[in-house]
Formats: C-alpha cells, structure tokens, sequence
C-alpha cells in the first residue's frame, strides 16, 4: 500500500492536526509564502512522489486566499508526482454559489469545482454540502460525510421529552428528518418566502411546535439573522425555549452577539469544520474522527458510505440509501 | 447573421414544427436509419457548414433512444462544420437523477450533460429543470426558460376567489410562489416524508387550504402517484376542487386513468414540452412561441433572459432576478 | 494487487456468469432502476474503491439501452472511486459506423467510443471488431480478441477433405484466411458489388469452389440476408454444401428462418458473445474462456496478445503479427 | 464574411501556388528557420487575426519535416489569434498507420490526427485517405475530396473498348467500381495473400482480363512493387496492356525506373497531390482546382459534399451517398 | 462585425474607464456580491451574448480577491453565451512565479494562466510579463504590450546628455537595451547575486557609469528594495542621481518612504497599470490609449503587433522582430 | 512494486544502455519501421501492461525524426496498457523556442511539451533546460536533473587558482554562479547586445578575469559561434586561456574545427546527455548515473530533488533550494 502524507493549508491548522492525530500520521510541514506583491506561492516540505497526499483547507475567511492556497498546494503535489491527491473541504463554502437565480450571473460552485481539477485534484473529501446537487458539479470523485450522528449525540441521553427537531428552510427538511429520526423525535419546518428587495422571510412553521422545546438543525450559520428570525416565529407560535445545532458553525459579523443574546436560545452546538469563534458556551464536537476514519477507509480502499450504516445509528443515517445531504 | 438551421428528432416533431413555423424557418429533414443490429444512425439533408444549427429534441420514452438519436445528430452537425449547435431540450428528463441518494449510484443528469458536450453541443436551451442546480452540471452555456408564464395565463381572467396555489413538494415550493404571485393568489405546500423501503408519503399540508380551491403546480407528472396523494390529503384538510398545472405532462402508465377519475380534479393543463396523450379532456398550452421566442434572441444576440422580465407579468416572473427554477 | 470487481449489466448476464466463473470471482451484483419517465439509474452493490472494476455488456438489442445502462455503471464506479474500469464488449454492435459513406452522416463508432471515454472507463476489452481500423476510435488503450481459435476447434478432427473457407465480403478476407490456416484449407471469397438504391449484391466467387464443400466465416450474422445470397451465388458456382461460422451471432428477424430451412446449409455454428436465440440447432462456442484469461492477465500485468501465440495454433493465428481483426 | 488567407509549407509550394491562384487570394509567407540544433520555427508573415487561415502541406517526404512545420504553422496561426485554422493535407501519408496488426505498436494515423488537434486546427481538408475509416480517427470535421473524376477525365473520350477497371487490393474495389462507373467499363480486383515473413503476394485476379487492356486505379504508389507484381499476374491472365492511375503519386526508390520499363504499362497518369518526381512521362492532372473550390465553399459556408454531386458526373459519384473514399 | 462590451472588475476601475473612453465605448456594469461566508459572486448587468466581451483586472492587491473577481466575471460571460471573452491583465502578477526554484513549488504563473482557460477565457490581453517565457505558459493566445514606448515619450526632449539606461538585473536588460536604444542612450546593468538565507544582493554593475545620470528601468517595483540597493551601488560607481522608471508601480509597504527620500534619486516615473499610491511627486504616464487601441485592433481584426513597429519609435521598438517582455 | 521497462528510440542508444547498466535493468527492444512513403511506425517488443516505461531519447539531430519516433513510442506504450510513461528527454532542444521574440511565431517549447502530453506520457525525466522557466511549459511533472556537479566534479582536485568561472550569457549567470560555488571560484560574465539583423554581440565581460584562467559554462554548444566570440573578448580583457564546460554539447557544423584550433581554448568538457561527434580530445563525461539514479528513485517513489543536496557538494548544488536550471 502507498504511502500516506497529510498537509493543512492555513485555514484551519487545529483541525488538520485533529485529524492527523487520530490517522497516526504525523502532519507534513508545508510553506506558505506571500510576495511582495501579494501573490502566494506553496511549498511542500516531505516528499509526495507516488504518495497518497490529503490536504486539509475547508473554505474559511479570507476565503479568497484559502482556495488559493488549496490550489496551489495540489499544483505543487502534482508538480511532484503524488499518486493521489484529496483535497479535504470539511467546508466547501461556494457550495451555496449552486444556481443562476439572475441573468448572467457566476456560478461559483461549479467554477471552484472546476478550479480544483484543473490544478489536479484527484479526489474531494467533505462534509455538508449546502445541497446534495452540488456533488454533480465535480468531475472528480467526491466523498460527502455528515456530522447528523456527531451532533445527534450531543443530545443524545439528555431528557428529549417534548421536544421537536425545526428546519429552518424546506429544503433542508430532509436532513432535519434523518436528524429526528437518529432521536427519535418529531420534525417541524419553517416556510421562508422571498420577499421583494431580495429579503427573504420566514412566514409559516409545518409541523407543530407549541409548547415545545426546539432543536434547530441547520448546515451553516454565518451571520444568524435566519436562525433569529426563526426564533421569533417559533416563539409566536408556542414554543418555549430551543438549542440550536449546526454542520458548519461560522459565526460571522454579530452572529455571536445575537444568538448568545437571544432569551429562546439554551445552547448552541456546532462541529469544528471551521474554526470556533471566541465563544466559551460555544460546544464544538469534533468531526476530525469521522474525517480520519474516512481517509483510512479511502486509503486502504474500504467503501466510505458503509462508515453510515450498520449497527450504530448515533452516527449516520442507518440506512446507507438515505440522502447524506 | 449567419443563416439557422433547425432539425427534429423522432422525440416530438409536432413541437419543433410549431417552434419552425413560429420562427418562419422551415424544419429541415433528417434521416434516422436503424440497423439490422438495432444501432442507429443519423443524417441531416441540409448543408450545416457555418450556420447555427437547432435540434429539437426533449428526452421522453422510448428516452434511451431519443438521446442516441440526439446524440448522434449532434455529431453528424458537428462533423458537417455546423457553426453552433444548440440542443434545444423542452425536457430534460435525466435532471431527475440529481444527487448521489445512494453509494455507488449513476449520476445521470451530470452525465449526460457531458455526454451532449462530448458530441459537439454548443449550447443547450431547456425549460423547468427538476432542480435549478442542475444548470450547474452542464459545462456549455445553458437558456433555461420557465412555462409558469404560459400556464398562468390559462387560468388569468377566470375567477381566482378563494383559491391556493398548491405544491406538492416543499422543494419546488419557490416557482409555486412566483406563479401565485402572477395570480395574485396564496401558497401552500404539501410536506413529504420518506419512509423506509423507499416510499415517500406526504404527511402534512403547509399553509392555508380549508375550504379552498387549489391549482396544483408541478414540474413533471409521470405515473401522478404523488398528484392523487396530494388530492387525499387536501382533501382531508378541507380542500374543495382541485386543478393541476404542470410543465411536463408525461402521463405514464396509469396517470391518465387516476388523474381523469379523481373526484377532486375539476381540470388538467400542461404544456407541449413533450406529446400528448390520448386524453381529450387534457388542456394543453403551447411554448412553441417562447422557444422560437428564444432561438431568435439567441440567433440576433439579444437577451433570453430579458424576454422573461418586463412589462407583461403574465408571460414570466416580473422580476429578472427570481429563479427560473 | 488491486482486488477485481465484476459486474454485468442486463445485455447478457448469462456470459457474464461464465466469465467470471472461469475467473474464480464472483459476479457482483448491479441495480437497474427504470423511472417512471423512463430514465434509467445505476447502483453498483460492491464496493469498487481502488478496485479493478470489470463490466460486461454487449451492445445488443435494445442496443441504446443496453448502452445507456453501460454509461451509467461506468459513471457509477468512477464516482466511486474505482482504480479502473474496463468496459468488457464482446460485441461492439456501433462499429458498424465506421465511415462517412454519405454527407453529414453521423460517426457511430467513433461517437460511442467517445462516449465510454467521458463516462470514465480506463479500457476497452472487446472482440472481432467488424474493421480493425475501428480500434483507432478509442483514446483509451483496447484489447481485441479473436474467437477464429474458438470457431476452428469447432472444425478440427472433422474429415475436412474438398472444403474450402469462403469469406462473403472481400473486406473481411484477411480473417477467413487466417481461418483457413488454422485449418489448413484453401479460402475464397464473394465479390460485392453496390447497386443503385443502397442494395448490396454479390456477384462473383474469387476462388475455386466447385464441387466443393463450405464453411463461411463472417465476423456479424444479422438477418442474415448477404449469407442466404451468399449460398446462391456459391451453388451456382457448383459448391455442394455449407456450414456457417460467425463471431457475432445475432440473429434478428427473418434469420433463424431463413438459415435454418435453406437447402446448402448443413450447420451453423457462432459463439456466445450475444445472447442465443431460440434455435436449438444452433451450434454455440463458448468464448467465455478466453475473455476470462484476457481479464486474469490483464489483472496480473501479463501480455493479452501473447494470448494468441505460441505453441496451440487452434486459439488463435500462429504469429502475433497478423491482424487480430 | 472575413478574409481569407492561404500559407504553404515547403512540401509543395507548387500546389500551393495553383490553389492560390485558382482561388484568386494570393499566396501569404512564411518564414521557416532552422536553428543549429536541427529544430524548427515557423513564422507567418500575413496578419492572421480573426482571418479563415488555409495552411497546405501534403505530408511527403522527409515526412517528419514536413508534418512538424505543419504543426508549427498551425501553433503560429493559433497564437496569433485566427478565427479558424484549416489544415490542406492533399497527402494524409499517416493514413497507412490504420491498424494495430501487431502487438504494442504504434496508431500513426490516429496520432497525427491528435496531434493536429492539439496544435490547434480546427478543420482538415484532404484527398483520398487510404481507408475511409481514417475519417474517424479525427475529432476535428474533415472535408474529404476524391481525385476519381480527374482521373477519369483523363481516359474519357478514348476508345475504351475492351477495357477494365483493376483494383490492386479487394479492400480498395469500391474506389475502383467507382470509377469505373464513370467511365461505363467492367470492374476487376487483384486477390492478395499475406505470406508468412510479412510479404504479400497476389495471388488472384477477380474478374475477367483476358484479352483486355487494363486500367489499374490505386490510391498511392510508392515503389511501385505492387503495382509490377499485378502486372505479370495481370499478364498471367491473359490482359494485353496497362495503363495505371493513381491520386498520389510517390514513386519512391525504385518506383520510376520499374514502372518507366515495364512491358505491359503503356501509360503512368496521377495527380500533384505530391510534387512530381522527375519523370517526363508522368501524365499529372492537377486538383488544384477541385482543393480551391472546396476551399471557397468552406469560406462561403457552402455544402463541399455537393461539389460532387449533381450535373457532371466526371468529376465525382453521380449520386452523394456513394462512399468517397 | 460584432458588438463590443467592456466591465472593470474592482482591480483598477480608473484605467478601465480611461481604456473604454478612449475606445469610445460606454464601461458596463457589473455587480460584485460578497455573501456572509466570504464567497464572491460576479453578475455582469448588460447582454454579452455573442459579443466581444473585455473584462479588465490587473492582478493588484489584495491579488486573490481580484484573482477570483476575474475568474467568476468570465465565468458568467462564458454562460452568458459571449462570442469570445478578453481577459485585459495590464498586470500578470503571478509572472514572477516562472519557475521551480525549490523541490516541490507551486508554478503559480501556469497554475493561473490553466485556471483562466478553465473559467472560459479566449484570449489574454497583458503588458509586460516578467519573463517573456511566461507567455507559454497560456494555453490561448496571448496578445503582449510593451510600455517602454510611454516610459522613453516621459524623458524624450530633455537634456539626456551623460545619462545612461541602468537595468537592476541582467534578465531583464534585453528590454533595458531597447529602452536605451529609443532615447538613444548607452546602457548598464546591476549584477545579482544570490546569497545564502535567500537574500539577494547586487554586487557588481556592468557598464559605465563613473560621473552619469542614470534612468534605472524596472518591469516591477514592489517595496523598492532592490532599487535602493542598487542606488548604492550606484552610488559607489560614481553615478551623480537617478530616475526610476518602471512599468508595474506597485508601490508596496515602505516603497513610496524609501523612494521619495533616498538622495540619489531625482524622478520616478511608472503607468497606470496598477492604481497609484497616495504619492503626489509620483510621475504617472498612462497605458489607456495603448490598451484601447490594442483592444480595437483585436475586435477589428488587425495586426496588434503592428502597433508596435513602423513609424513611430516612441511608442515600440522600431522593429517588430524585437521581443516586447 | 511495479516492474519497470527501458526502452531507447534510436537518437542515442549508447547512452540509453549506459542508464540501463547503471540500474541493472537490460534495454528492451524496440522495432521502428520507416515506411516507403516515409511514415515511421514505432513496436515495443517487451510486455508494457501495468508497467512503469521509461522511453531514453534525447532529441537531437535529425531532431524531427527523434521527436515523431519518440511520440510514436510513447502511443505504443500507451495502447499497451503501460501504468505509467516517462519520457526521459536528456537534452530538450526545443527548450530554445521558449518566447514570441516576433509575431505570429511558434513557440515549439511549449507545443512539443503539448504534443508529448497528447501522445500519452505521464512524467518528463530531463537535463538542464535552456531556461527554467521551460519547466512551466508542461502539464505532466516534470523531473528536471542538473550536469553542473559532474561537470565539476571534472575539475576537482586540479590547481584552480587564478581560474573564474565564465557564464557567456547573463541570462545563464545563476547556473555559472551555482557551479562556481561548487568549485570554490569567483564568477565572471558576458554582457550580449542584439544589434540590427537579428545579430547577436559580446560587448562586455562583467566581472574580473585580468590574469586569469578561465573555466567556461555553457548549457548548449552547437556551432560554437558564440564560445569562439566570447574566447576573442575574454583574451582582449586579458584572460590567459580557458577551458570550455557544457551540458549539452551538440558541436554542429563547424564546431569542432573551431573549437579545437581556437589558441585560447585548452580543453572542451561535455557531458553525453547527446552523442558524441568524433573527436578524440573532446572530454566526456557521463550523466548516466544521474539518470540511473533518478530513475531508481521515480520507480521506488523516492525523492528526486534529494538526490542533489545533502553530503556530496560535488553532484549538485549544497542547498536543494537553489535553482536547478
């Protein structure tokens, strides 16, 4: 079997090590240099020839020079003759770039995706895609975890009665439903609708919630002005008190101050996919088992979806042929 | 201006000769020969050489046949020195395999986009893609237009009072919000919920629908199992009558059948994006002018996007930066 | 060495069966999904990550759907990560579309090979290509098998005295010839002429026949209408009797009738490349053997053209450097 | 329509020239350096910029030379902004590569035509490719003229009493049936055998000689060994005298002095696809004509196909859907 | 002739308005949206179907963000159906990254140069590379500017006697000798040398210039440092004072402080290629005109390199031959 | 382990069985045909499938015969099943086509590295390329050797005292200064002006060399021109006598003749990255090993750059960060 080779580029160094530490293989030092005239040049510093490499950026502010990064770490490992070369995205953030709601309009999650290929990506490992349609814009194999059985266990063992798992949005609702089930609970949905002057708001909650406790489940929270304004609909309609749980925890602008702020919100939990905000109440669950586990999994050319199935539901949606998005 | 050219599959010759007659250009003949071995071979008897050549072809069943013969057009224009070939496809039917729902699974509508690609295909021009995503799976420039125009102006005029515009999944619930907006009418949402061994139910109605009469749109109705679901349950939460709209009227297997004898359903309308069935009570709308419509721009240079913003609501979302989807 | 995964489509699952039979290895299961507006998906049920992934579908009737469904499970294997793909085509029914013998005339053969290419497959292993030209339609590397080996075993041991192999098309000479070789028999061949009207006659013998007895060799046997001529041509010409011989026995149409009551024919033996119609006197050669042995050392790194030289001058031509095709 | 210009290599500038000429565009520079370390630089000294660029080179000896300048050329005109680059290969010489009939042997002829891809072509026009298949092997459109009717022009008007058409090989008689059609005369095919130690004999006449003058008709003569073998075969069989035609005219090594002396060869007659050896027998007819008409059609966007159809018969098949290779 | 659109991305908005004045074409609107994750998006707001589309952006800090403007701005043109899209570069940033100077880096200008072709780019418009090799590195073609014609216009009609052309490094003197040749001036060079850790340093120059002015001639200036180095050395020799003249006036960090104060040096003269710093004393020379009138050129289908020779040596090298980097 | 495979084109067997004894694998045979019409055709007689190949062929002259054979091989190896192709290219010649120094100019660096790509290799094996910057010309990796240690390794242990090294060019300054470095020596160079006519010139010599000895580095000797030039202004600025070095010592026309009788020149060293010319005081040495190990190491997956740093100053440069070219 070849050999393996691990780099993280400057996004999210805790997390690569995370990962590597549970891989039991030592992070390769890789040299990130910026020139005087801002272009950025990357360096590998351990052999890569006929090695499996895995390099580890998801796509965090300053997203711009991470993806730059991530691209010129695989151009430099393919330069060097790596066998393979996975991109690890645990946050493929221009995912949410994934259709032409206007006329002659970029369509970044498929650009970004052809980007990778182009400086010659062999394999995309990530998490959570904004919609499980964007798998299709990669022309390169792609493995999407989910962090449903990580952040279900967090609940896990904790008293569950009248409690009800909220999607924000419709077309999470899938996601939401496989979440609720991992718990054993019932689902509710918010109904956003598209205002004039590109606002959107939520209008209508499906499912019943009124005198309940809410686990709000969500992909990503970057500023939190949706999840706030969830808040305040589920409260009008009955709800007493929610903890909120997402993939993809970014925090953004006053993401912090408003959601630690809000008299609804117990709790917030998240993954570490990003790097955690300054926040103490903050609980990160780490994803880095999951992402090493699959990387095993790939490395010695075990199926990756079957680390979803089977005898532990905490994990995964027990059935493999449940959407993962 | 170089000169245009438009051919027709064996898919749907009535369309493209109402599409050839709105545009004033005779269809031009081909020749589609089938082998003693079943392979198939195409002809085009008109010289291609420097002109923008249009295929009139929607992916209906046989669809495995529809698309060879496609294909094979494509590249008969292609090797013929077409100057651009657009593949105008009403239907899109392989946009329903969208995501990787399972391990280990095709990815259909990704595929064939870069099947058409490979062939020669310049552009493509569709109408209602299952799902605004799967623009992003075609690497040549795709028009993408919308029938909720054409489809709301069969019910404009009439009286709308106490009506809902109904979708029957929580997914497609945003062109159900444009298309009432045009009416000036209310929305509502059927909520499905997948089921283990596969099957899907809708569990729950979203939104107001007590005492109401609703039009039902959809995207395409195949076997119109989820229609007559969705007819149960409004039923049960107090709807009176019912129409259903659709873009793609594929009617498969027992769907005339169902649709025909359900005590709910007062009218059906579709478009022409695929043939009719035998079914004379069917209202059917054409879009042959919006695709000859299209083609003209797309010859001349002009904007497709533009012939759905503008001063007439009826034909488009009034607002050039709604999703088309 | 990489594990090997064997999977079949629809086309022929009993020749299937047997190659991997003879493999020692397992055929792994496929799942075919047909939608409701005829689409087709598919699911490969074994893991193929970093596996050597063979898939066996002739292109037989439906041949656009047996085609289809193999660009589907070659799309599926490469999404799942497999190490490579080989596309196992006995029959390769679209090289019958090797030239542009009339303008803007589509390029079949060329076209699907283009095709296999942008689904994925890394290789090609097929038989009795109908030109060997046709081997230079693939970007990606072909192995091309004969089965004259496999037809001559058939003949060998029988009193072969006055008989001579008649090839019933000029172009395929070089085959019938290596034939004969195997054999020790003198050869000879019908003289096609093309007449006005697309229709094809024979009107000549090269080569001595006269109270002879045949054995014709043709690479295709469709409706079998140029063998019936054939045999016309050949008793006038004074020959006493013939058997048939064909790599690809299709058999469409008015062909069991037709050969099984013509007065020359005695026999009619093909192989198993496409599956049997129902003609129990039908003479079928396994070539299951060999692409089984083609497939082990294609496994093992070992040479495929060694395969047919050396010591046994039954399986194939005594020197590796005549044409295969 | 944009202007038109029109580069020679040094292969055969002669032809050049009467294309050129026959166009009316005068023939546009090119500067050919060769460097001290043998390697080439081609520089084009007419503005290219948005312009239809016609660039002629037969591929004739020293072939390597001449392909590579082809190449160059064809980089400069893409760098240099041409709006479409047609490679005029009167001789496509790597046609002859056509088959794997040897193990781990190189597919000149798919090659070359991949190469020309990747310098940036975007169209071949050539004459009488050695096996029609050869269209196949290109990704490019290919226009692909026939000589057949400037051949036949050169007979027409003779006594032709007592004359047959013979075709050297059976793989080339449907050229010959061709032309013999046009000159209203009976078809014969020499029968080669391919011995062991990769000779080839012929070792049968197809058709009736005795007593008649022949005309031979081949697609390329190059030593002219064939060509003498089928005389005394042809002598053999009772034929009187010999006149031989052929579209590209080598005549390498020893081919003037065998052909010049022959006893039964009365006349040697083909056309400047390749510059004329020094033989002042040689009956040239040229087509340089037939290449400037195609060339304006292809400018005009016009059909080339029909250049051979319709009215004249004696300058291509009456009927289109005759093969033209 | 097609219709012409212009968009600035956000880079240098200044010189695409004095580009498109000078073109006499209105600059047209683009929308640069930046979403709460960091991603960007590029909505072009007028038609670019079957247009000639310019976008224009130097790659000046923060270079990533502009680097993925870009990308995105052409991706949209790409899907807008644009005839063909013109990167305008008057900057190349990624130049200076040409070489693998250490084991496994990054080749950022080729990595850049693939990236644009993949978002969909035809055709580069750029000014003074680093390194003229650099133009290879692009898979379309390159249209390359020189400044040096605008740099030596600044000085001509001045008292230019004892002054001499100082190039900082040996590399670049090739485009130094043509400076000096412009104004008719003898020319040095700094020699470099590269130390340990490193470091740079200049340690010898080549050339006289004991009791001289010296016009110092850069491609680049970033912090300046190596124009302060070398005004020491200058210094030594003898050199009395200095003017700077560069093309690419980055200015970066401490550049302008170093610059304005070091006593050697009298002027510093640059273009507007990249936006000028808060600088008052800085002498800018604008590029516009050049750039308009390239971009006229290429939309009309003339030489570009004939801007650059005939008549008028101010503006080029009088002769055409000449490299331009 | 995979197996490994060598095979040399006929441009320089000699050294392509030295590479082989180094690593102890025989030379496998290759058959390359020239065709009467001047077509090669490339066979590999030793099994490819699943192997590592590396094919020896320096491109020297007749350099367009080498080439087309070495992408010949290349496509042979490829139809073979080879698991991976590295050309191993001991001199690139046409690295000297590296920039449009004029319009409408090839740029055969950058195409032959495309046409290489086209025909299949997977990784370049080559030796001092004319400018590093060459390296970013291919999309494959490339594994780029350095001459200057055993170059060096040549003079070692002499009296070098009173010696300079010499770089004829400044452009090649960075090498010469690597090499002097090895040698513990000062570095001195010419200064070349292009004057009128395309004519290059040495005007200057930057550095000391009054008195001195000169040892000369040259990356490519063909006619030898330039070295005789540099001989003549090394003697007027008082050098006493000079050895010459080179990589590539192709000695073209009347190289030899001038080397060898020019007074100043003492002895001539070269390396046998291309064959030698005949004569006997010409000082070769091998790069074989260099190769060989290089080749060992691609095979084994170990690193390429370490071969050249780390204990032995004497092979390469001391720090693996200085640059190779």
């Amino acid at each position: 079997m070849r050999d393996i080779v691990v780099f993280s580029g400057s996004a999210h160094p805790r997390l690569a090590g995370s990962i590597s530490g549970a891989l039991g293989v030592p992070l390769s030092e890789v040299e990130i240099t910026r020139f005087s005239n801002d272009c950025l040049q990357a360096r590998l510093l351990a052999n890569c020839r006929q090695r499996d490499v895995y390099i580890v950026q998801p796509l965090v502010p300053p997203t711009q020079e991470h993806l730059m990064e991530l691209l010129l770490m695989i151009d430099a490992a393919k330069g060097a003759s790596a066998a393979q070369i996975t991109a690890v995205i645990p946050h493929y953030a221009y995912a949410r770039s994934d259709k032409k709601d206007a006329s002659r309009i970029s369509l970044g999650g498929r650009l970004v995706a052809d980007l990778l290929a182009t400086s010659g990506v062999s394999r995309v490992l990530t998490m959570a895609l904004h919609a499980p349609q964007v798998h299709g814009f990669f022309s390169v194999p792609v493995d999407h975890l989910t962090a449903i059985g990580v952040l279900a266990d967090h609940f896990r063992g904790r008293d569950l009665s009248d409690t009800v798992v909220v999607s924000p949005d419709l077309g999470n609702a899938k996601t939401a439903t496989l979440f609720a089930r991992l718990l054993g609970l019932p689902v509710a949905a918010g109904s956003k609708q598209r205002k004039a002057d590109d606002k959107v708001v939520i209008d209508a909650i499906v499912g019943d919630v009124t005198g309940k406790r809410a686990i709000v489940l969500d992909d990503e929270i970057a500023t939190g002005g949706s999840v706030v304004e969830l808040m305040d609909r589920l409260k009008e309609f009955g709800c007493t008190e929610a903890a909120i749980a997402c993939t993809h925890g970014l925090f953004a602008g006053p993401a912090v101050e408003r959601l630690s702020t809000h008299p609804m919100i117990q709790e917030v939990v998240t993954t570490d996919t990003v790097p955690a905000p300054d926040w103490p109440q903050l609980q990160v669950r780490s994803v880095a088992d999951l992402f090493a586990k699959a990387i095993a999994r790939i490395h010695a050319g075990e199926s990756v979806s079957s680390l979803f199935d089977g005898v532990d539901p905490t994990h995964a949606p027990p059935d493999a042929r449940l959407p993962l998005g």
